[in-house]
C-alpha cells in the first residue's frame, strides 16, 4: 500500500473543522480520503488524554477518492485528545489493519499511511474549558524584560541603596558578571551591579518612546541575591532596589505612559535565608529551620530536621513550599491580605509565574482568582507562566498541565518558538519545517492563548540572541523582525536591544551598556516594534504560514483586506520569488492565492534578508 | 667535669666587652673562669664565618677560680664572628679537650661545658663596618602601618575613584574580606573596599593626636590588586588611591604635623600585569611578555617564552626581575631619575624594602646611595627591611645577609619580638627565657639597629594580635605596653587599636571600623603611645631585661638617674616582687640594685597585668 494512499490534514478545513483547539461540548467534524479498493471500515481511533481508545467509525461519502467523515463531539472536562485513523481492508486471507498517524517530526498537518499500530504518532486535539483572553493591552502590547540589578542604577552618582552586608559591587557598569562560589561550587557571596526602580523610573520615557508598553520585571521582593528569586519577604520591596512609595510612584508613572508592570511571581519555593526559614539567623530567632513551632514550619518537608529538606532541583538555597498547603494558600492568595491581593491591587498589571510547572494546577487557579478579583473592564490583569516547551501538551512530574484551558494562564513564555527563530535562521530546519512546526502550535494552543503567549529571542536564563548568532548583526535582524510579527506577544529582554551580548547565565545578565548602545541594532528593535505597534494585522491578525522553496514566509491578516505578509530568506545567496511554487500546508488558502497582486513584480530577497508587505485596503 | 667548672657570660662585662657587637677592627676581651685542675691550655676558638676555625691561646690571670684572658682584634670585612673556648686539661694517659659553648636554648649569656665539640653551640660576635644610625625622628617616633585599601576612604559618599575594571567593592565596609577564586584556587577578580590617600589626610589629625608620628604605607604604585605588592608602574600613584598632587599634598600635610610617609618598596618583582611585563595586554603591544624586543624582556628569566618564567614563590602573577642588571639598578636606583630617587624627592621619610631577603647585598646598598642623596642633617631619610627572622645572621637562599653592618638597612622589622611577646604572654616561654632572647637580639644586634628595629605584634601578613589573644584584652594590654616600651621602633598594625579581629591573610585585612572603635582598647594603645612619646628613656635608653621567678620587667635607662622599669606578670595569679630573687642575665647589675630604693613597699603584680616605673630624677 502506498502511504500517500490516504490523506488527512489536521491544518485543512476540507478534512477537519474547525481548525485547531475547541471548547469541550463542541463538535469537530473530521474526514480522510481514502484511495485504495477492498476497504471494510474506516474509523476515527480517538482517546481522551489518560483514557482508552474509543473507535467510531466513519461515514463514506463521495467516491475517487473515497471520502470518510465524522462528526465528534467532545464531552467531559476539558483537557487533550489524542487521535489517529485505522482502516481496515479486505484481504484474500482475511482482514488487514493500516493507521494514519502524524508524520514523523510529530507535526500536525498531512499525515502518513503506516501498518505499524506502535508507530503511528497520535494528533492532538485540544479541548479548552472556555474562551478565556488575555487583556488587550496585554496582547496588543510590546514587553520589555527588566532584570533589575543589570538595568540601571537611579541614585545620584549611582551609589547603592541599602547594600547588602558581606555582598560584592561590580567595580564598573561595564564589567563581566562573575559568580562568587567557593571551592565547592557554591555562590558565597553575591554579586550586584545596583540597579533599582528609581532607574526603571528614569527610563521610563525613553523605553515608551521606544515602543514599549509592558515592562515584565524580575522579582521585587526582598532576596539575599542579585535574582532574588530566593525571596526572603513576599511583603517587602528589597531596600536595595526601592520601597513601596518607589515602586508606586513607578506604577503611577508607568501608567502616565501607559505603560503596564508585570511582576515575576516566585511561589514555588522561598529563600533559606528568609523570614519564612532563616537558615541563617538573619531574621531573628524564628522560622522553620530554628523552630519547629514557628508558623512557618509546616511550609516545609523536612526530611531530616533542619538541614535536609526540599528544595528546588536540591538547591539548598531554594526550599520549597507545601503548595497545597492551606495556611500557604491562605497566605499567598486566598484572602484579601493574600500576597497576590495586595500588590495586584497596588496597580501592576499582572503576573508572570515562576516555575509554573511545579506549582499544581488549582494553586495556579487560585492566583488567577486573586488576580481577577482585581481586574475589571478597563483594567484587566494578565497571568502568564513559565513552561519552557508547548505548554498545550505539558506533562511535568508525571501529570499533564492544564495552565491554558481557561481559568489558569492567560498565556505561556514561549520559548518553542525562539527555538524556531534561530534554528530557521541559522538553516537548521527548512522553511518548510518552520511553518509546519508553527502550526502545529497555533493548532495545539487554544487561540487566545497563542495570541496571549509571550514570544521571545532571549531572556535571562539563555544565551543572548546576539551571541546565538556569533555577532552576526544580519541574522539578528531576522530574528528581531520574527519576534515582533510572529503571533504572541513579543517580549525584548533588556539590553538585547543595545547589542548585549553573552553566554549562559551570568554572561547574559550584563549591565545596560547606556551610553555605549549599539546604534544600528537599536534602530532595527525601534523599527520592527514600531512596524507592530503601528499594524493591528500583526498584533491581533490570524496567522498563516507558508514556505517557497529556502524561503519562509506568513500572513497575518483580520480579513482579505486587512493583512500583512512576510517573506524571509535564511539563505546566504539571492532568492527570486516564486509564488506559485510557495506551499502552504493547510492545503491551499485562497486568501494567499488573491495576494499575486500585491506583490512586486519580479520580487526577490537578497541573501539573510526579509520583506514586510502590508495591505490594509 | 661538673658543668659548671667553668664559666662565661657573653653579656657580662667582667667576661666579654665591650658588649653585644663591635665595629671591624676593633678589639674585644674575652675572659673566662676554669675551675678545675691539670689544665694545660685555654684557647678562643674563633672564625670569621665561612672560614676555619683559629685558636687563640689565653693568659692565665688570677687562681681560684683561674681566669683566662685575651684581647682579640677583629680585622677585614665586617661580618660575623663564631666562638667558642677549648680547654686542653693533662689526663693520666695524656690530654682530653673540653669545648665550652652557648647553652641549648642557643641564647647567649652564660653557657655549658661539654666534652662533644659536635655538640657545641658557637657564640655569636657580629661586626659591622661603622656605626650607621637611622635618623632619630624615625627611632624616637611612633609608626602607623597602613594597609591603604582598607584604611579609609576619602571621597564624599565614599565614592570609589577609577575603580579597576572586572574588580569587585565590597558592598559594606564591615564587610569579611574574601579573595574571590576560580575552582583552581587563583585569584580571578580583586576585591576593595576603596581606602585613599585622601581619606589618610582626613585622618592625620586623628592619628597625630593619637601619638603616631610615622605613615608606613603599603604600596602606593599602581598595581591591579588591592594589596599593590604586583607593581604595574612604579612611575605612577595607582588612580584608585590618588594621583602626585594627592600625594603631596598628604606629605605636605603630614609634614605640618610632624609626620612622615614611609613607602613600600617592592623591587623583586613587578605584576605580570603590569608595563613591564604585560601579560594580559593591558598596557598596549609591549611589555616582556609579548614582544621579545621589548626593552623590559631583559628584565625578566624566561624558561621557556613567554609561559614559563622566574617569579616570587612560584607566584605566576609575580615575575621576578633580575636585580644584578644595570638596566633594572639604573632604572630602581642608580640615576638621578630612578624611581628611589624620585619618590624620596617628593619628601618622604623614607623606605621599606618588601622581602629584602630576596634583594642582593649590593643592590639595598645602591637603593640605600640613592636614598642618602637626599638625605640630610635636618631631614634624614630611614632604610627599613622586611627580615623575619633574626636579620644580624640570617642566611638566604645560601648566602649570609649583612643588612645591617652599615651602609644597608638601618632596622629590619622586627617579627622575632613579636613572637618574644606573644609566647611570653600567653606563657610559652619563661620570664627568664623572654630576658634571654631579647638580650640575644640586643647582643646580635649592631647597637644603631638594635634600637631602629620595626617592632610590631602584627602585621598585613600575620594573624591580628587580638585574636592571637582570642580576643583577651588583658593579654593584649601586656603586649601593647610591650610593644612601647621594648626597644626598637613601635609599629602599629591600623585597626588594632580599634580592637579589629582577624585570623591571616584575607581576614586581618578589614576595613578600619570607623564610628565602631573599641574605645577601651584604643584607650590602652593611646595611653602606652603617651608614655612612650614623653619618655626618652623609653625612645633611646639602654635596655636590661631581668625576670624575678615568673615576672618579667626590664629596665630602659639613660643613667642611673633616669630610667623606666617595667614590670609584668604574665600569670593568672597575683605575684608579689621579690626583688632580691631577681635574676639578671647579665651577671648582676649595679644599676638593678640601686633601684630597690624607687619600688613601692610590698610592690605585687595582680594576675596578667604590668607596672611601669619611672624616674627621672
Amino acid at each position: 500500500m502506498a502511504p500517500d494512499s490516504a490523506y488527512f490534514n489536521s491544518w485543512s478545513e476540507a478534512y477537519r473543522r474547525p481548525f485547531g483547539a475547541i471548547q469541550i461540548g463542541k463538535s469537530i467534524f473530521m474526514a480522510i480520503d481514502v484511495r485504495f479498493a477492498h476497504v471494510l471500515r474506516v474509523e476515527l481511533a480517538i482517546q481522551k488524554d489518560g483514557s482508552g481508545f474509543e473507535y467510531v467509525e466513519m461515514f463514506q461519502d463521495g467516491e475517487d477518492p473515497i471520502k470518510y467523515r465524522i462528526k465528534y463531539v467532545t464531552e467531559g472536562a476539558s483537557g487533550l485528545y489524542f487521535y489517529h485513523f485505522r482502516i481496515t481492508c479486505q484481504t484474500d486471507s482475511g482482514t488487514r489493519l493500516y493507521y494514519y498517524g502524524k508524520q514523523a517530526d510529530h507535526c500536525g498537518g498531512a499525515g502518513q499511511l503506516l501498518d505499524d499500530p506502535g508507530a503511528v504518532s497520535q494528533y492532538q486535539l485540544t479541548c479548552y474549558a472556555y474562551s478565556d483572553p488575555a487583556p488587550e493591552w496585554y496582547t496588543h502590547g510590546i514587553i520589555y524584560h527588566i532584570f533589575i540589578d543589570r538595568f540601571n542604577n537611579g541614585n545620584a552618582f549611582h551609589r547603592i541603596s541599602n547594600p547588602k552586608k558581606n555582598s560584592f559591587i561590580y567595580a564598573t557598569e561595564d564589567d563581566d558578571p562573575y559568580y562568587i562560589r567557593d571551592s565547592k561550587g557554591h555562590i558565597v557571596r553575591w554579586d550586584f551591579f545596583g540597579g533599582n526602580l528609581k532607574g526603571i523610573i528614569d527610563k521610563l520615557h525613553e523605553l515608551h518612546q521606544f515602543g514599549v508598553t509592558i515592562l515584565y520585571l524580575s522579582p521585587i521582593f526582598e532576596a539575599s541575591s542579585n535574582h532574588r528569586y530566593n525571596t526572603a519577604d513576599f511583603t517587602k520591596i528589597d531596600p536595595m532596589i526601592g520601597d513601596r512609595p518607589i515602586f508606586e510612584k513607578l506604577i503611577k508613572k508607568a501608567k502616565r505612559l501607559n505603560i503596564r508592570i508585570i511582576l515575576d511571581g516566585v511561589f514555588n519555593h522561598v529563600g533559606a535565608d528568609s523570614v519564612y526559614f532563616n537558615r541563617f539567623g538573619t531574621y531573628g530567632n524564628g522560622g522553620a529551620y530554628n523552630d519547629t513551632r514557628s508558623a512557618y514550619y509546616n511550609w516545609f518537608t523536612f526530611h531530616h530536621y533542619p538541614d535536609s529538606y526540599d528544595s528546588w532541583w536540591a538547591v539548598d538555597d531554594l526550599p520549597t513550599v507545601k503548595k497545597d498547603l492551606p495556611a500557604y494558600r491562605h497566605f499567598i492568595f486566598d484572602s484579601d491580605q493574600s500576597i497576590v491581593s495586595q500588590w495586584t491591587e497596588a496597580g501592576i498589571g499582572g503576573w508572570r509565574l515562576d516555575v509554573a510547572d511545579e506549582l499544581p494546577d488549582d494553586f495556579i487557579a487560585g492566583i488567577r482568582r486573586a488576580v481577577d478579583r482585581h481586574s475589571n473592564g478597563n483594567d484587566r490583569k494578565v497571568l502568564i507562566g513559565e513552561v519552557w516547551e508547548d505548554a498545550s501538551n505539558k506533562i511535568a512530574y508525571g501529570k499533564r498541565r492544564h495552565y491554558l484551558e481557561g481559568g489558569m494562564l492567560h498565556g505561556a513564555m514561549n520559548y518553542p518558538v525562539r527555538h524556531l527563530i534561530i534554528d530557521l535562521i541559522e538553516q537548521r530546519i527548512s522553511a518548510r519545517s518552520a511553518a509546519r512546526q508553527l502550526l502545529t502550535l497555533k493548532s495545539n494552543y487554544p487561540p487566545e492563548a497563542f495570541n496571549a503567549a509571550m514570544n521571545n529571542i532571549g531572556s535571562h536564563d539563555t544565551e543572548r540572541i546576539l551571541t546565538v548568532f556569533n555577532g552576526n548583526e544580519e541574522k539578528l535582524k531576522l530574528a528581531i523582525w520574527l519576534l515582533m510579527t510572529l503571533p504572541g506577544v513579543p517580549c525584548i529582554y533588556y539590553g538585547d536591544e543595545a547589542g548585549l551580548t553573552g553566554g549562559k547565565d551570568p554572561e547574559n545578565r550584563r549591565f545596560y551598556p547606556w551610553g555605549r548602545e549599539n546604534q544600528r541594532i537599536k534602530q532595527i528593535y525601534y523599527q520592527a516594534a514600531q512596524a507592530r505597534r503601528h499594524d493591528l494585522n500583526l498584533q491581533s491578525g490570524d496567522f498563516l504560514p507558508f514556505s517557497i522553496g529556502d524561503l519562509f514566509g506568513f500572513v497575518r491578516f483580520r480579513s482579505q483586506e486587512y493583512w500583512t505578509m512576510l517573506l524571509l530568506n535564511p539563505t546566504s545567496i539571492e532568492q527570486p520569488v516564486h509564488w506559485d511554487e510557495r506551499f502552504d500546508e493547510t492545503g491551499g488558502s485562497r486568501l494567499l492565492e488573491a495576494m499575486r497582486l500585491f506583490l512586486p513584480v519580479g520580487l526577490s530577497l537578497a541573501p539573510c534578508s526579509l520583506r514586510v508587505i502590508c495591505n490594509n485596503s
